[in-house]
């Protein structure tokens, strides 16, 4: 069904033991296999069991084989407003990766600092598909969204306090947002924003 | 910034007055406008005005002008489960068409009825990308996304009653679904569906 | 205690007759009364009581008596985007004028259209306070908030729908902001912004 | 007033010590004695005081003697999707064994893989009474409950994050399933569910 | 799937002529007809043009035919404490009935009046499966799941006011009962607890 | 203000080293000092600096001095059903002991045990005030309150998982109890029910 | 069971004809009866069958009779700040008196202007019970509770706009107080007030 | 943009490695840094690096260099009333000074001790802003603001139990205050209220 689409493994209610018998089965029969959520600890047991695999600390995610080789595909863009948000954008780019899209990263673009966010806009416009992860209030993709007539996907994450609600409040904005052409997934949900991000642009060809 | 694509006027707190002033502004620019949201007798006080316009009961849509001529673009596929869905899923089905989109719909899909859907399959999988509009425990898209692997456009709505709480239920149905690679809209936002399905189909050719 | 400030009744749950009772009896004594939250059909039963009264629809305030003879005061700017937060704006500017301050109105800067709010910032810069309303994903005090040094009041409002819920999304955004020096009232509540613009304003003295 | 029912201890807030004397006073007049949510460091302070109980880690129970004879009873089928749902599952399924249940264990159907489920359908067709255990969106018992005409009970978990709200998500879900015949228990309730099933699989006979 | 259960149509989102074309289609292949929330009105006009249908104006109900010839089954028994939650009960009995079930009402059953309930208490104990209707605070359910060994279904009303958060309360109250062997359904929905009380019933024989 | 009532220190965001400092101070001026939500190992710390002090491990208090010297007043019942809420009833009755009154427990009363409730009726009938302390569903102030005449005090307990919400559900269950005459405290608030019904016990004479 | 207490019937789910029934079936065993939450219309229908019952419009109720004969009993104090919040404070003076109580009214107390509440102090404090109505942030008890040594009892309403959503806010506020001492019912309760002020009132004798 | 304002680094989600990072960085362009939210533990491994910074244990913040040189400014009164609340309100006062104000600290005026507060009053009135801290129902700012003109911002803190909800509780009792005039920040976000204060106090000449 999902042809050019790793085996992703979900890891975090997972024990060390049951992630390498997972990747020990998978690894047979399929070249590339990622597994999220996986802290450094339970990394390191994986590891040292099947040190064929690579982990990725800040994503927390550990991966097996290389990137599908890619038909011609378009860039997809991964902004980030917030060096605490940086696990969950980071988690996107390499399933994105991973799944064999060109990434490029655009972390240095909040909402407060708005003119280095115009002064990338003409990179961020090249590319086909928007990632934008945003904690605290959430506007990025508000703003952006606005700026740009690319699909964009808005990924809330739990990083705030207080009437933050551990990410009720960036979800809510992105789901009320004005601007029109966004599409929002769980909070903290990197991995599910970069299967949607590969869905759309698959169907493209080279950047616009 | 967004070429081909019709003004989108929210007429929901708009009186008739209002919206007549802002088509007639809007026509003399624009070969194609749109206002969602727009209850029949406030249309039928806009329409002795202009009666160049066309109401669409069903969608609660008023509309101005054709559909963009489309570069040849894949279809939209737009699927309900309910009768009281229809609402929101014409509202998204009227505004993809105004903004150039081949639309199929797949109005009698629900998970109740589980073999009606499998042998929709095919049809639905020539499709670029899918608009799921559910009530109820809203649990279409991640039936339809462990199905198919195009973009899923999941547009949760307000039908239900008791601890549906107006949405809140297949909202949060669709943001926690297992299915990989769908995007969630705000509840009855069909407008704000076609949007994001309209910017995804622009990056693809024709149907897959 | 508040020399200077007129008497402000909350009109909503009086009835007419009540309304007309207590103006009369703070006309009095007072030189400027303000209503706030009053109907049109209300309105014009005290009306033909007490003809003496304006009445200001889009603000749905009545008000006796002329605007507090200012002390040399700094503007206050009032910030809103979409048409349907209008009657809040007006509460507010319309209290705020009542209170004695010079009032500059805002009305069409949406986070959508950033360039037009960029294009305003050298007026609203040169203003005293900001009072910044907002529905839907309420992003805008965070956009001002960043670009602005002066206290900045955000007004969410109810406007909106789906997973709003009547006012939260929007103050949950203000609540939230990553932009400092920003304070929040209630849903919908012009007349408070107003009265802490007014406090803040009489500390200052002409504009910067 | 519930005889052929073991008697059931609640260990979540129990010390050791109490559920030893709890378990010591208990053996004495009952045959069959249970304790549910006791973690495997106080289960093992248990067991060197009482060697004669069993502990089941995966169900999270410490039992004593076995389960009742049954007079001829239908089965209970016990579906779970996720490998993280498996403690709630296994403690419905020991709970309903205990009770003198037959037991048939489903626990690799999710709504994502439908064909799995489709073709275990004989098989669940046959049991008396469904419990399904689902985390996430909980959408199963909805495709269950289409497919069935046994009662079903459905069993959210508290396996997500960020809007899963520690199982509020699949609890709404269940509660507005459009699918009949729906009981839904408390979030990880594995227990409730199997003294539902137990009740109702005593009023039927044989398997249909 | 369902032989020996009655269409049963949803009324609420539907107009009159909705009801009657659904009707006429389906009187031609089944005996047996229900639509659940109808108002009066509308049932007013679907008698005019289908006269051979019965409106049950406490229920809320239109009923084509008679109930299902029943093979022998046991009654189900249903509950409810205050007069404001009848309506709800009588969705309950008559859907019962309709699907074939021998019905019995305890309906001034209240927690407040304990005397009463514990003089029925022989004959409740005879019913084969129970539903519990109840709003307010909802501990009817928890009363009476201590006092009986069969299945309680237990429905929740939107009866009540203030933190009552239309039927919030009594939900909790029910999915956190310290008696097992209690399923709940949605608020408000006697049309589910019927279903799966004839679920329930079917499985069982003569009254026990 | 408030003679004859101890001085009470709420312990749980307090030092080791802030309770002895305030400790030392009061025992200076007051007769009775309590200090509620005090852990083992913080009372231990504060033991040892003031041994004249009595550590009250399961209501989680530290007290200094004797109960003020009654006059004659009636008895303060206080009921609970469950093991796990002790610590919030123990609080309860310590605190108004400390304050002087009577106080009866009746620790084995659940809506699950009605029969052992009824028969103690005659026992708790004799008392001036009842505290109710329950946590899962909460229903125990309700049924109580249909049974006597005197003030009810419900006291929610964070007791109990899932939809539980720590503590939310037996809270609405309370306030929307319908017996008459019950006030709601906070969730695990022992103390603020002692304070209550000490308040209402100086009312009344000896018991009725 | 309640002797000396008048039937009391919620009025707000029943038709004119129930009430009707209910009333002069009552009438005949109880010298005093009282139905709350009656809206005009319906009470006028009730009067023009029963024209011997009273109507009070502000408290919203019909009474049957008059408040049974006191023994000696101590005032309850009814405080309320706000106008709108005056039908529950009047619900609960009628209900207190009708059962017999001596009640006082302190209706111009608000937290906004300490001074009156200060003021007024010495006749508060010679009521024996204190019934606390407040809308908005409902911060009356606190204060009061901080002001007396008697019983309060407070009652939030549903008087407010925005984040008060329908009586949460000034609920939390009460629930919360810092101030010991403080009975909370529920939302809009004015009835439940006076029933627990009532059953506390009965404890004591004269005023203290 | 912000001449005159600390640099002010939020400390919450970086490592002391990080933190050593930034401020080495930012120390060579401006004169005053803080860090807010830093434990420690923290601080201490990032004082041994930069030996020159200051920890405030209360505040929970590290700082480099002197407040700046205020130009002539009125003072910032910080009230609070519990001592669970003085991390929050140390950290608005730390950051207010650092930011060039002069601060004035009421510690010890909570809603309970109403006389110590009007005591005060006079030296709370010669401020030009005010910050109120309060946790548990936090009535302290609808108190003050009913007795002051100055603009005053209200901190909700998480300090409370319950139904507090992590301060839920006092921020709505904030939203919804009847006295004009109070601007609200986030839940514990002392640094936000100062940074208000900041700039509403910049606005003003010396006290009034
Ligand atoms: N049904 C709808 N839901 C959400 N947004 C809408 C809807 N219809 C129109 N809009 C958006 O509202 C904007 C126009 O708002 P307005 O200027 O208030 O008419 C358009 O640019 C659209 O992005
Ligand atoms: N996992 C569970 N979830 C909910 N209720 C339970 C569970 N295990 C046991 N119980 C119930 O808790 C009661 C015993 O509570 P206790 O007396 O506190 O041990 C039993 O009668 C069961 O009905
Ligand atoms: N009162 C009710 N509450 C919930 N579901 C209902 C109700 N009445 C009917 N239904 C369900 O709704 C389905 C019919 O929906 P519809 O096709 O929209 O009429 C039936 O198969 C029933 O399962
Ligand atoms: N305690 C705090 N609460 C909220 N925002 C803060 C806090 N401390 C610092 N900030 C803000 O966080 C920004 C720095 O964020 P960062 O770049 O992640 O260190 C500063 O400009 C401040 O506006
Ligand atoms: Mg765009
Ligand atoms: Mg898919
Ligand atoms: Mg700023
Ligand atoms: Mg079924
Ligand atoms: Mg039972
Ligand atoms: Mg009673
Ligand atoms: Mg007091
Ligand atoms: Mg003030």
């Amino acid at each position: 069904l999902r042809q050019g689409f790793p085996e992703v493994i979900f890891g975090q209610n997972k024990t060390a033991k049951q992630l390498i018998r997972i990747f020990s089965h998978l690894k047979e029969h399929h070249g590339t296999v990622i597994a999220t959520r996986v802290s450094r600890p339970k990394a390191e047991k994986v590891l040292s069991a099947l040190p064929e695999l690579t982990y990725h600390p800040q994503a927390r995610c550990l991966t097996y084989g290389q990137p599908q080789r890619p038909r011609k595909l378009g860039t997809i863009g991964i902004l980030a407003a917030g060096t605490a948000d940086l696990p969950v954008a980071e988690e996107a780019a390499l399933c994105a990766e991973m799944m064999g899209n060109p990434v490029q990263k655009f972390y240095d673009v909040g909402v407060a600092g708005l003119h280095r966010l115009l002064h990338l806009l003409p990179q961020i416009r090249r590319c086909n598909v928007l990632i934008c992860v945003a904690g605290m209030e959430g506007a990025l993709p508000s703003v952006i969204g606005g700026l740009v007539s690319q699909p964009v996907i808005a990924v809330p994450t739990s990083v705030g306090y207080g009437s933050h609600w551990q990410g009720l409040a960036p979800l809510l904005t992105m789901l009320n947002s004005c601007a029109p052409g966004i599409g929002v997934v769980n909070i903290d949900n990197g991995y599910g924003a970069a299967a949607l991000a590969n869905a759309i642009n698959r169907l493209g060809g080279v950047e616009t």
